[in-house]
Parts: structure tokens; sequence; C-alpha cells
């Protein structure tokens, strides 16, 4: 079991004891412990990070008079030169010493000797894993954001280019009402600016320093939180130690955007796989987002689309695992909370290819426009049209307009005809005072011409709106 | 089957067809279909907000010249007379009638006749729902503002009467540090109002309306969706009819909140489970929050922190339930969406019994310092204490400061000792340089009141921090 | 708030102390508490249950001689009168009698007096409920059973009518092999098989008596365990009172299998969705289970498959609210565990509607054969049958045969002609070997007919598997 | 954001296209469609299924006359080789080849040539991973029973050593009534017993072969699937093609029931991580399951058991994970399904770790006799037992006696005293009939001795079990 189970890539788990905290300890960890409990194979991720924060920490402990200049240029010194190995790829990481505090301080006194045990003054690996967790996933969500505008911006081009590209509007999957193929992509572009509010809104309220929390309690070392924060970029210190290392909601808070975020990316996903099934071929997926078949050469998979889809799933299940680990831990640290880290890169890593595969789906997306308007016209799709015409020509009362106009689908329904094609006096043997003006809102070009309250889908509304969210994608871009 | 599980108190069902929409259909529904298409048992909730957005609906109408002035008073003086009697609980729920909206506008036409047909001009069940549902969440996210808030000014009151009391800070349920225990209240106060946060920002983002979206595309009268929506409190109408009716990012963003609001409380629930048994003692919930056994008289169970820790099951299975819903759901209205709404329902009232019943046994609460004090002085909690000094009295680097602690607290534990109950000369046994001075540090109440950096446990930061809470609160009740 | 959020139908809660357990409390519960801790809203459904284990409990005491003959004769026919209430709807429910068991109990006292206060004896609510939850899940998995199977007879019956019915086979949407409607429908009977089959273990492994396990550790009282067990239908006791009263793993077990269940029936759900879209008009649904719209006259819904698709949502919350409130809870019982009831016959109540809808939708449904044999026939699906052939009749590399085909296709493609329709001569242009015998395979009818290997889509094979099943489950009906 | 987020150790992707399925595709994959599309990096651990499947299905395909002996020789040859670089860690993975299958049989080409372009006659990767994944599945199962079966016999070792040893039982975290330290144990087994069962279940039900489903629909080669069945240690062969490749709920199904074993050993978690708290200081985990702290030298973390119990929500997330994905997928295979195997792995690996640190940690365990003892005698424990003497000694009805019980209790907590050392006057005082026998039940020895009913706490029913328990144990290791 062991054998085959093992995680990929993991090297033999070296079983001596961690140095920085076995002092006292007779007996080293058994096989078991040391897998279950060494986290360096997924927290080396947060080396930038980590190294940061002790940046940040030494020169403000020399600021304080905590630490001796000539020991805080060494520090800085060898985080330098601990960060070129990490980014060069030679760093020697240690599962002995289990996570990547642990590496990167024994690292630092191998090349630099006593000052490197200064370094964890006034501090805990409490503060020093939350500090770099926030300012990794702050770094996350600002990339995630990028992410989200290039995919607001493919849609907005889309709707620019097709603000007036008929297409059937359903619900329920069955044909309602026509729209434009524009209004389409950009009730996504809707969808995703909420999102980017919601990434926003959780990189704002995590944008705080848990650093100088130390263990839990704070410290009796006069340090400057506050310059600590500032360095790092934080808008300010955490108000509560407690807090600052036990708290996990922003973990949460980013997961469960990311989630929601995929729900919607799962429905536009869920579209392009109907729109380019045979029976609709609405649209064509360019080579680069399908694969073939082992089997069946001639098929066109839309393999993207439906991995966008399936990666709801690992990022809706990522926030469930958190929440299910957080839930009824008493403060402050519990080592439960190690299981953040690995959940929240997979949710990172599976939204940011979503994004990217959108992205490149919907650029290359080739419209069939026959075969759009082709099914905006089947289907009595005009239906309301004609009741509200009822209403508004003849004040006919909304509820009775419906139900003539069902009468009158009917008729057409038993003649196999189109709305646009029944002959009015079929019409009128349902409601005599039908005139012939009747035909100008039976087309689906006419139907969605006419629908022109805000937000409605009528080709200007629609070309406004695509201009509007581009230019100002573009401007944003530009800063 | 039927029988045993059918939903307690559901009339049975009337099986005649909906006439709303029902005129071309030749049979009618099934029973099982009747059964599961049927929401006014749940959607009755929505009825204030139902009329609200019909007042606001005809209004406009009126003012836009789509419906007659004659006509748009005897709406709204009928849905008055249809909220009085839903208000006074003698409104006729029909399930033949489907759904809160059809069972309104059934019995205005019952009231007034005629012009009641008239309202459902250039309107949607698909718009109209999606509305409903946003005020009524909108005035939930309020209310649970306010039970926040209520709660946070209970944890306030508390840790400002204990800002000095000590107990022992934790880490893994183990001893780790001493804290106060009005600091540990306070760390809670921060949790909460991040919380409150996302629950602002839910309510901000919602606040969008989607009348006058229709169907889905919009509609040919010419409405004013603004007036519509400033009439009902909304920041603006939403931007894309599309969006508007399939949408539902906004109920999974609050019941992400929520579920993130219930997994803090569920910690501090587990707190008051761990804390209330007998080898703690820490604290004693009031009968008014205990229950007591069966068979077991001297027993005083903790019911109601061990339910607001299970609502939290409730809530994040809500959340994960409308995600699984809205995973893959082609745009627009699919029915799929009518479980909304049972699953914000249950959540927010799951929250907010939550939110009651803490801020109750939190007010109550009765904390035994005794007993705290001593598990605070037990444990060699106070061993960072005695690092720390090392590392300012003797210059010592951190790692060897916390190697030579490790020795000294061996020795104190083999003894059955207490730090400050060691000799002197053992401790210089280990580092002949320590001095009695290091005495001053030893004691649980020493150690709190040294950690005055920002945000650390110093009982004068605690009591700064939650006077400056308890303050804020009222004069915020006050407004 | 509280009044908003009242569930629907619930009294007024009376605020007077239990008298079962409050003799020695001196406050009452407040609001908040009676409003979490009250369960009758909830576990009256289990009033049925509670009677037949107190009726099998009263019977063994007595059978034990800790209970007189005259005593167990009252309490048995005062369980008979109290459940005639229950049964008739007069039974009057008291909340501050907080649960079934109470209120059950106090009536019986109401009726018979001093008997009644003896029927506790060796027992406790905490084995009670365990024992009435039990029972309930059981003759619940039964019921729906009995709803898969007929689930499944109506597929069978489908499928035999439908064994040589051609439809496009799909993966990833795309068209891919032919397949045949009843083979399709086949498919599902598999997967509802196992999902009886997960419900029978499910069912088998929950058969345990918890009743007499008392609180937590057993009695003193000579009770006969075996006895109570095989009164109540019982496989046999269970044998660790702790975990008697502890383990809800039974009821997470059937959680389980009912959210896998759901997971089936969604994917069947959507394919109704997707197969009576307008572009593909597979399938008709009945009127019984379509529904109209307000405003679009001309639409026929699937609403009865969207709401069995969205109850997917609802159980597998379920589940994962459930796991989430057991998640770190210590033996035995805690109070978190009466979460666990309204998740239980939510779930329940779900899974019945989904297969009381679908069972209905799949017997009404009409099947369009020449839609479906159409979509067949295009898109090159038989081209892994021109692959095959190849390597049949040429004994040509699968690999290389596979490469061959794709090219055909192309020039099918390019001429837009079907792969029955191109010209030999295009083919041998290609790989000259290819004889005009070929043809003999490239029609869709043809291609389902060679599938004969076992499992495969050939018509003779469905009809045989579908009289089978079919024959079987009206074997088992009979029984 | 690409680098970031890059996966550990995934080498750059190649981005010419797979040679297996481009014949007939102009352009390459984009780089965002490589990474999200190739899956190698996960399938990889399917390699030695994957070669097992494919040497079954190789010699049948000779046997059936589909494949020359010739042809048939060097493919297992050829596998055997490939085989060994596998094992030997020396095969070149290429990401442009997507998965393990392509993999090996490029590989194998590469070795062996011709022949290796005929091994996927009448197979697909459809059937071909469902194979694999089966067959990979099925041997974690069997792992994960034998790691259950070596937890089990850890508890009932350490049952039998201490089935007297008596402790409080708790309900709601309440002294409820004493019980043994064995007994409480042995709850475990009997929770870890039914995990077996649903282990054994699944695996029952998945043990069925799609292989010869082929992409779909099955073959029109003379294939033999009860023959690869049977080589590869099937029951039989799946019974519909269709069903063959869509199908997931074997997956689903293994992972609820590893969420509910985690619930189980989330809850001894959750006790360990109390029961080692300095308040309980009930036991004392091992230095081989503790870790320190690099603050706090005195602290002994139960980090162990916090990590078993955190990855309760690793698991659970990917059931959740997993079913959201297949929520809605028409039939048959959907590139979605892809997501199932690292969801799989990563739950199998969890619960492995799981089982073998909490057996580490049982087997070390060290159990304070004495505090269990001085908890188990405080807080009126016993009070049970003085009510059901009342009933017994005086015939008192249970309801009754519950009262009396009652004031006893409130008179022996007035004057701080336990029960067994309130006089017997102050007891008469409240009913006269107690005599001084009434002290043979007081004491928690005496309490547990007297649960004698079958299932109950009393040492001897204890030590029977547990000895039960483990005899069944070694001798199902013997075998």
């Amino acid at each position: 079991m062991a054998r085959r189970h093992k995680r990929k890539g993991s090297a033999p788990l070296e079983t001596k004891t961690n140095a920085m905290w076995g002092g006292r300890f007779a007996g080293g960890p058994s096989a078991a412990m040391s897998e279950i409990n060494v986290s360096i194979d997924v927290d080396k991720r947060l080396w930038r990070e980590d190294i940061a924060g002790s940046r940040a920490h030494a020169a403000m402990l020399a600021d304080a008079g905590i630490l001796s200049r000539a020991d805080a240029t060494a520090i800085a010194r060898g985080l330098d030169a601990v960060a070129r190995e990490l980014e060069a790829g030679t760093f020697p990481f240690s599962a002995a010493l289990e996570d990547i505090h642990m590496n990167v301080e024994a690292r630092l006194e191998a090349k630099i000797g006593a000052p490197a045990r200064r370094l964890h003054t006034a501090r805990s690996r409490n503060d020093q894993v939350a500090t770099d967790f926030r300012l990794w996933l702050r770094a996350a969500l600002d990339a995630l954001d990028g992410a989200l505008a290039a995919l607001m911006a493919a849609l907005a081009e889309k709707a620019e280019a097709h603000a007036a590209t008929v297409m059937p509007g359903f619900t329920h999957l069955q044909t309602a009402q026509p729209v434009t193929f524009g209004h389409h992509c950009l009730a996504y572009v809707e969808m995703l600016s909420r999102d980017r509010g919601r990434l926003a809104d959780a990189r704002a309220r995590l944008n705080e320093s848990p650093l100088g929390a130390a263990a839990l309690a704070g410290t009796s070392f006069p340090i400057d939180r506050t310059a600590t924060a500032k360095a790092l970029g934080f808008a300010r210190p955490m108000a509560n130690s407690l807090d600052a290392v036990s708290a996990r909601d922003f973990a949460l808070e980013a997961l469960a955007a990311l989630a929601i975020l995929q729900s919607h990316l799962s429905r536009l996903a869920e579209e392009l796989v109907v729109w380019s099934s045979a029976p609709f071929a609405f649209v064509r997926l360019s080579d680069a987002f399908s694969t073939g078949s082992s089997i069946m050469p001639q098929k066109r998979n839309p393999d993207a689309a439906e991995l966008v889809r399936a990666k709801t799933g690992r990022v809706a299940g990522a926030f469930q695992a958190l929440l299910t680990v957080m839930k009824g831990l008493p403060l402050a640290y519990s080592k439960d909370m190690q299981e953040d880290k690995a959940l929240v890169f997979e949710a990172v890593d599976a939204a940011a290819l979503s994004l990217a595969a959108m992205a490149g789906m919907i650029a290359d997306l080739k419209v069939d426009e026959a075969r759009m308007r082709a099914a905006a016209g089947a289907g009595y799709a005009t239906a309301t049209d004609l009741a509200d015409f009822l209403v508004r020509a003849l004040d006919m009362p909304f509820r009775e307009a419906h139900h003539v106009t069902g009468r009158i689908v009917a008729e057409a329904e038993k003649r196999a005809l189109a709305l646009e094609d029944l002959p009015l006096e079929v019409m009128q043997a349902v409601e005599p005072r039908i005139a012939k003006e009747v035909f100008r809102v039976l087309g689906p070009e006419a139907s969605v011409r006419s629908r022109t309250s805000f937000g409605g889908t009528a080709p200007k509304n629609v070309a406004r709106a695509a201009k509007s969210w581009r230019t100002r994608l573009a401007k944003e871009k530009g800063r």
C-alpha cells in the first residue's frame, strides 16, 4: 500500500528528528507520522513569500534595536542567497525539516551561521505561515483578476461583433424568445464582473498582517507591526493576536468566490458543449481547444469546455473541504489548518486554468450565424411579441392576449407553419381585430430590435454595452 | 410511501390545471408532477416582496402610460387588500396556482377583476421571482447584520469585564501561553466583524433590480426600469436582461458568507462545550441555554452550543446544494433554480437562530476565574517568557534560548514543579548566567502584562480594544 | 427577524420548562433556546416508530419481570389510544415537550396515569431516538427500493419497445457511433440496479437494534435486547452500547446512496432536457410532466426533468451537511446529532419525488424515431465501422486503419456527403484495396446490428436484455 | 501567473500534436489546452493496471483469432519490457501523449514496432481507462481493508488491556455515567467494522469488467469479454456497453465509504486531542506521534490526531467534488470524468495515511488510569444508578425515581460531596425508604460492573468482546 499510494515525486522521508523543536523528545517520529505531518511538498510554493516576510521581519527587528545591524545585514544577504537557490531550483529541500519555514531558516543558518538563530525572535511559525499564505493568496487573486478581465474582454469583443446576430434565447433549453448572440455573451461579462468584485472584496479583507502575533499572544519585544505590515504591502496589522493565527476565513472566502466563478464558467462551458453538438451546431471550437478520438476519427470533442465544467467540482470541493476542516476548531492554531494550503493551491490552479482555457475558446470561437438564425425563427419564438402586439394594438389585457396568442400558436402548429407564415385570416378567425400590421412583429429580427428596454436585447443596446465594456477593459489594461 | 413521506402539513394537492399557463394543454399534471413542481409551500414567504414588486411595477406602468390611472389605482387598492389577508393569515392559498406570484395575481383578480389581468404586462415570472428573492434576501441580510452586531456587543462586554482575567491560551488544545479571557472574546469580535463585512458586500452586490428584464430578453413596452429599481430601494437596474433572470450568484454569495460565519460560531460553540466539561469547568452556561437529561439528573448539557455547532453543517450543505444545482445550467431561467429559495430560507433561519442563541449564551455566561487562572499557571505556559528573557537579558540567540528553556522545563517536569517554583540553582545548573530577575517573567499575570505588542494580550490592550468595540457598536445601534 | 423567519406552521412556542428533565433547573429556557432546541416539528414523523418501540420495550419489560403485567397491559392499551390520535391528526402536540418521545410519553400518562411513569425504565432518549430513526429509515429504504424497481420497469419496457430504434450514441455530446434507444435505456437500468444494491446494503447494515443501550452504558436491569430487536424486525441487538447511541453512519450511508442515485437521475434528466430541445427533438414529454409559460404560450417546458436534476443538489447537500455535523464529535450522544433527521427526511422526500416523477416521464415519453435515425446517420458515426472493416478485410493494423479512415472522412466532409454516399473510387483513392463490400458496414442499422459483443448495442442483445429485466422485475413485483 | 501556479514538478509541456488522434487536425492545441487536458501527471499511477489490461486484451485477441500468435507474443514481451522501465523509473513519460494509455502504447510501438499498432483493436480509451481505474481502486480498497483491520486490532488490544479501566462516559461532553476505557475502544471497533463492510460492498459492486465495451457501443469483433474479465480477476463483464464507459458510481461509492470512515476517525482524533489536553490528561501520545513547538518547548502537540481529523475534510470534499462533476452529465463518456482519478487518489492516500497514523497512535497510547478514575467518580456520574436502585428497591416508577434522584443530587451539590460520600440521613430526608444498601451502587466500579445487559459496559462483557475481536482479527490475518 505504502509504496503504491506514495505521492508522486516524494523523496523517501528522512526520519531524523527536526532539530528545531525536537530538543526534548526522546523518540523520533514514526514513518506514518512523518508522512502525514510533513508539508514541505505542498508549502514550498510559499518560498517567495516566506523570504519576503523574513526580510521585513529582520529589518524591523534591527530598526527596533532587537537585532544588531550586523546581524540584520547578514540575514538579508543570506536570504538573498537562499532565494537565488530556490529560484534556480538548486535548493536542497529536506523533509526532516517539515516545512518551508524550517527549510529556509536551516539553509540560512548553513549559509550565515549564528545570526540566523536570531531571526525567529518575536515570531512563531503560527504568524509566519499566516503571513506567507495571505501574501501568496493576495498575489494569486491579483493574477486571477487579470485572467478574469482577459476573458471578459474576449467576450465583449465577441459581443460587439455579434451585437445583431440573432439566436434563440432559451428558458428550460426550450426556445423562448429571440435574443442576439452578443447579448448572450454580455450576460457572462456581467457575471464575471461580479466575480471580480468578489475577488476584490476578498483581497481587501485578507490584506492585513498577522506578522508579530507570534505564537498566539503577541510578544514582549518592542516590535513594530505597522512597519512590517507596510513593508509587505498590507493595509494594517491585524488587531488581535489570537485571531491573527487562528483565522482562515480569508482562505474560505477566496475559495467560495472561486467556486461561484467556476459555476459561471460551468454554465458557459455547458453551452459550448451543447452548441457544438451536431443537432445545434451553433458554434465550432477551434482545433486548439478540441481533441479527436482514438477510435472515431470524425470526432471534434469539446474537451476544454468539459474540463472547465468539471473543475467546478474540484473548486467547490475545496471550499467544502476547508470548511469541514475548520468546523469546530478551538482557538488558536491547530494542526488541522495545515490542510488549507493544498486546497487553496488546487483551487487557484483550477480556476487559473479554467479562465485561460475559456478565454482561448471564446477568442477562437466560430459562430454559425445561419444556424442560429434558423433556430431563432423556429418554435414560435415570437409568440410573446404577438401577445404584446395584442396588448398594445387592441388594448387587450395581458392575460387575455396570452390566451389569444396560445390559440393562434395552436393553429400555426396544426398547420406546421411559422407564425410569420400564418395567413392573416387564420389569426382573425381567433381574434377578428388583428390587422396586417401584426406581421411587423413576427420575425426574429423585428423581435430583437423591439426590445429596447434598459438591458434588453435590442442590437443597439448590445452594441453600446459591448463597446462600453471593451473600452473600459482596454483602458484598465493600459493602466 | 407517498403518505409517509408527505411533507408535514401539506394539504392534498389540487390537480386541476393552473389556469395561468394551461390554456393549450390537454392533460393535467400528474400527482408526482404537482408535488415536485408546486412551490407555494416554500415561496409564500416572499409575499411581502411580491406585493411590493407588483406595486412598484403597476405604478411605473401607469406613469409610462402603459396602464390607465384607473387600473393602476384599482391594482394598488387590490394589492393592499390582498396584503391584509396575507398578514392576517386568511389568504386562501392554492397549490393549483403553484407559487406565490400566481396566488397573489389570482386573488387580485378575484378582488378587482379585469384590471388585474393587465398587471403582468411587460413582466414575467422570471424577473418577478428574481426581484422578490433579492428583496427578501436583502432584508434577511440586514436582520442578520443586526444579530451579528448584537453578538459582537455581548462579546465586547464580556471582554471588557474580563480584560485581565488570565486563562491558558491553547494551540492544538495544549496549554501554550497565558492570555486573557477578554482577549479571547475579542478574537471572535474580529472574526464576526469580517463576517459583517462579507454580508455587507453581498448585500451591495445583490442590490440591483432584475425587474423589467421580463422573460429573458427585455420588452418592447416603454418601461422605466430605473423607476421601479428606485421604488424598491435597489441601487440600479441590472444591465443585461439575460443575466437578470439567470443569475443566482447573489444567493450563493450570501450562503457562502453564512457558511463562513457558522464556521466561526462553531469554533466558539466547541469552546463552550469543552470549557463547560467537568475537567475544564472554565465556564457555566445559564439554565436558559442548558438542558437536563431524562435519565441523568445531574447533567447540564450545553445543547444550545452543540446545536449552533451543528448548524454549520446545515448552512454549508445549503451552499453546496445550490452550487450543485447551478453547475452547468445553460442560460436563461431553468426550473432547477426553483430549489434556491428553500435552501436560502433554511440557511438564513439557521444562522439567525445560531446568532440569537450564541448572543444569549455569551451574555449569560459565568466565568470561573479561579479555574482559568489555575490552568494558566500549570503546564509551563510561561516557557516562552523564559526563552524571551534569555534573549533579552543574555543576548542569547532565540534558537539557543529555546533549547536552554527546553532543558529547564525538563528539570521542572522531573520535579513536578511549576516554573515559578523551580529553584534558581536548578536553572543556573542549565545556564549559569540566569539571575533571580527571571522570576519576574514566570507568572501568568506577568506574562500577559508583558505582551504589549499591537494586538497582544496585555490587559491594557484588551481593555482599550474592548471599550472601543463596545462604544462603536453602541453608537451604531443608537443611529 | 424572528417573526419573518419563523418556520411555516410552527405554533407559538410554549416556554414552560419541560417537566421531564427540568426538576432541578431554576430558570426556563430562553426563546432562542426553545426555538433551536425543540425538534417536535421535525421528529413527529417518527411517531409510528416511537410507539412501536415503546410497545416492544414494555412487552419485554413485562416478560423480564421488570414491569407488572397489569402495567404492561395498561401501557399497551394506552399506546394504542395515543396512536389512534396521531393517526387521526387529533394528537395535541406540545413544543414545551420538545420531541416526539416526550410528547408520546406525556400523552400516555394523561391517558393511563402512573404506569406510564414506569415505561422509561432501562431506556433513555438516546437509544430510543436511535431505534425510532433506524426503523423509519428502514421503511423509507424499502419504499425507495420499490420506487426504483418501478422506474427500472418503465425503462425496461421502453427498452424492449425500442430495442432496434437507432439513435446517435454520444461521447462529449458529439455523435460517436450509432446505438439503439433501448440500449441507452438499459444503461440506466444497470445504474439503478446498482443503486438498489447500495440501498439494500445500507438497509442490512442499519438493521441492528440500539434499544437497551440506554443512555450510553447499558443497564443493570435484566433486559432482553434480543427480544426487542426481534419484535421490531431487527436482525440483532447492536453489540456495543456506546456505539449504539453514538453512531449515525447508517444515516450517512443512506444519504450517500441517495446522492449517487440522484446523480444517475440527473444524467437522465439532463438528457431529457437536451433531447426535448428544439434542435434535438428526439423525445416529447407528456403534458402531465411539462409546464407552459406565463408569457410564452408555445413553450413546453421539461420542468419535472429539471427539478429531478436539481434535487441532486439537495440530496448531496444533505450528505455533506450531516458529515460536517458528525465530524469531530466525541462519543457518545451529542445534541448536534439532532440535525440528522431533518436532513434525512428532506433527502428521502426528494429522492422519492424524483423517482416517481422520472418513472412517470419515462412511461409517458414519446420517441421521435425519425429524428433519432436521421441524427444517427449524420456526422460520420460509422467511421469506426469503416476502420474495423479495414482491420478485418485488409488485416490492416488498427492504428493504420484509423488513419486511413480519418482521411476518408475528410474526403466525405469536403464533399458534404455521408459515408454511405461516398463513391467507392474516392475511398479507393485513399486505400486501393477497399472493395464494394465496404458499403455493408456504413449504414447505422448495419452498425448497430454488427455490435454483437457481450453488452454491445446489437438489437438482439438489447431485446434479450430488456426482456430479461422486464420479466425479472415483474416476477419480483408479483412476489 | 502561469509560472507561479504551475503544478510542482510538472515538466514543460510539449506542444506537438498527439499522434494518436491528431491525424486530421490542422492546428495544435494551445498551451492552456495542453495544461488542462493532459492527465499523465495524475494517471501514471495506473501503469500497472494499464499493462495488466493490455496483457489480458492481447491474449484474448489471439485466442479469438483477431491477432496472430506472433503479434500477441511480441506484445506480451513488449509490455514486460515497458513494465520494467516503469518499475525502474526509467520510462520516458511524454506530456504530448496525454495519458498513461497513449504513453504505454507509444512506448510499446517504439520497442516492438508494427504489432503494437494492432493492440487497440476492439478497444477504446473509454473502456480501457474504466478498466484500469476499477483495477486500481480494487487494489486500493483491499489495502485499506487491511489497514482498517490493523487499526481494529490495535483498538481491540487496548480494549482487552483496559476492559475494567473506569472512565467517565460522556454525553454532550458532560460526565454522564461511568464506562470502561475498553468499552469505549470497542465502540470504535464496531464503527470500523461497518466501515470495512462498506468497503467490501463497494469492492464487490465495482468488480465487473468494462473491457470490450469499446468506445460505447461494443464491437463487431468476436471478442470474449468473459475471458478478459476472468484474467483480470473481475467477477463478470459489465452487461451494458454504454453503462460500462459512463459509470463512475463505483468511484463515488468508494469515496462516500471513505468519507464516512474518516468521520469515525475524526471522532476518535477529537477525543485524543481533548483527552491529551492538560485539564483532561487522560492519555499521553507517544513522542512518535507528537510534535513540539518552535517557541514553546513544553508543548506536546497531538499533530497526528489533528491531521487525521482534518483529512475528513479532504475526503468528504473529494466525494462532493466528483458528485458535482457527474451531476447532469449525459451518456456516454465526457471529458469531465477525467477529474475522477486525482480525487480518488487523494482520498485513498488521505485515508491510508489516517489509518496508519491512527493505528500507531492507539498502539502507543499511554492511559492515565488514575485521572480517568478520578473523573469518573466526580460529577454525580452514578445518579442513574441511584435512580435505578430506587426503581428496583422501592418499586418506584422510573419518572419519580428520577425526580427523587435529582433532589438528592442537589443536596450533594450543595454540600460539595460526591454521592458515595453523602450521609444516608440526607438521602432519607428526601426519601425515607432509602436504606444503606444504596451505597453498593454509588461507586463507579460498582456502576460499570452492574451494566451487564447485552452490549453494556460491564468489564466482563468488555473483556469477552475484546477477546473475541482480537482473536477474530488475528485469525483473519493468519489466513
